[in-house]
């Protein structure tokens, strides 16, 4: 864990906008009232520089992490050490929880994509949680839903959107539902992690990128997106997709 | 529903085969003895044929469905009508469970495959158990999380693994884990839904199985698959998956 840049020790602090961002959550907004201060007095808060690795595929899972701010990556290695990137994640997001029902294991490693703040705690106090509280279940159950979701949504896509598509995809699902006429956007992360977040070799994504700016009105410079009209984007891709933008799992 | 052949209006019926299997799925074994015969004496046999349809994605979900027997699909659809098959599933698999945590639509339709026998179940029932009963809860839990563990598989199949090597990895997960020499299977249900699980068209298919004959010494004529040596079929796709021959998952 050498690239924990600062551990905060301090315990039980005073209300804090990152407890305050965790309660929303599904999984710690439904635990009763007793029970939510042993997850808050139990946690540590990690702060953790782009690169830093939290755990591994088939480590045991000991902790669960929530993130206050950052992007984290979760990925599945090949014995041939390619990277497949399951999903990038940021504030309000729980990861590694569900190691819990996967054998006390992690089906996915974890990483920092960029400098991060998170929240870790017990997992063994979650599995506890769980297995005593019905309404904690369901937090769980609405959480993990939302995931599985999700993933549909991705093998969608991967079946049947071509690279260019899910680049426009990628784009148009961080615009607002009411964006429509020069949307100006900053890119969350490296291009290289879009790239492996779309399941695209980098050169692919630049290549796709590339017929994206000539077939539709869009430019990239560095890290920010223009978009002039978000309809343009939407009849590139959203035909090939079983949603429309603006997307009903996101607004 | 006029692809239904036969509805078996026997319900409370003798122990019944069908029942076995269903008490062995996670969810039903997790029920309290009272809670067990409401499900079975409120469901339904249905003996479909192939191509009947279910549900559509979007559907509201009165029912969800136990496989007796058979081959059924899920697939969403694009609004082009391009199809995405996410899963087919077998005998002692449910689906049409999960719609109670998104909203009480399917996020998927369902189709028969091949020829099927269901038990169908009303959602509400479910519905209610979940809500009142956290064993319940846990077997629920326990069943979404086989299911996205299986979906982070696909994702990262569909990122890594070419078109020949997701071809062997199926039918290598067709294999026994003791299987070694001179294994002789029959592929599950048509060529083209095959093709559509791995997310390929079925001109693709046929060109990646053509690649799989020549660099490997499997071969396949109408539905019967010989292989020579899963070693081989293991070398070819296994380095290029986060797991090895036999897969943990399955064995």
């Amino acid at each position: 864990m050498a690239d924990i840049l600062k551990f905060d020790e301090q315990r039980n602090s005073a209300p804090d906008e990152k407890f305050e961002l965790l309660h929303k959550h599904s999984l710690f907004a439904a635990m009763p009232d007793d029970m939510y201060p042993r997850f808050t007095s139990a946690a540590k808060t990690l702060t953790l520089k782009k690169g830093a690795q939290l755990f591994l595929q088939d480590d045991p899972a000991e902790w669960f992490y929530f993130i206050v701010s950052g992007w984290i990556k979760l990925f599945r290695e090949t014995v041939d050490g390619d990277e497949a990137v399951l999903d990038v994640l940021t504030k309000g997001h729980i990861f590694g929880e569900s190691a819990i029902f996967d054998g006390g294991v992690h089906v996915a490693g974890a990483a920092v994509a960029e400098n991060a703040i998170l929240l870790s705690f017990p997992t063994s106090l979650l599995k506890g949680a769980i297995t005593k509280n019905h309404d904690v279940a369901l937090g769980m159950l609405a959480s993990i839903s939302r995931t599985r979701r999700q993933q549909s949504q991705d093998i969608e896509k991967l079946s049947l959107q071509n690279t260019s598509q899910r680049i426009a995809c990628f784009l148009l699902r961080m615009c607002r539902a009411n964006d429509a006429q020069n949307v100006s956007l900053s890119l969350p992360y490296d291009k290289s992690l879009i790239a492996a977040r779309l399941s695209m070799k980098s050169e692919t994504f630049s290549r796709a990128l590339n017929k994206l700016q000539r077939e539709t009105s869009i430019s990239i410079k560095g890290s920010t997106v223009i978009i002039p009209d978000t309809n343009e984007l939407a009849v590139f891709t959203c035909s090939h997709c079983s949603q429309e933008f603006p997307c009903g799992d996101l607004h």
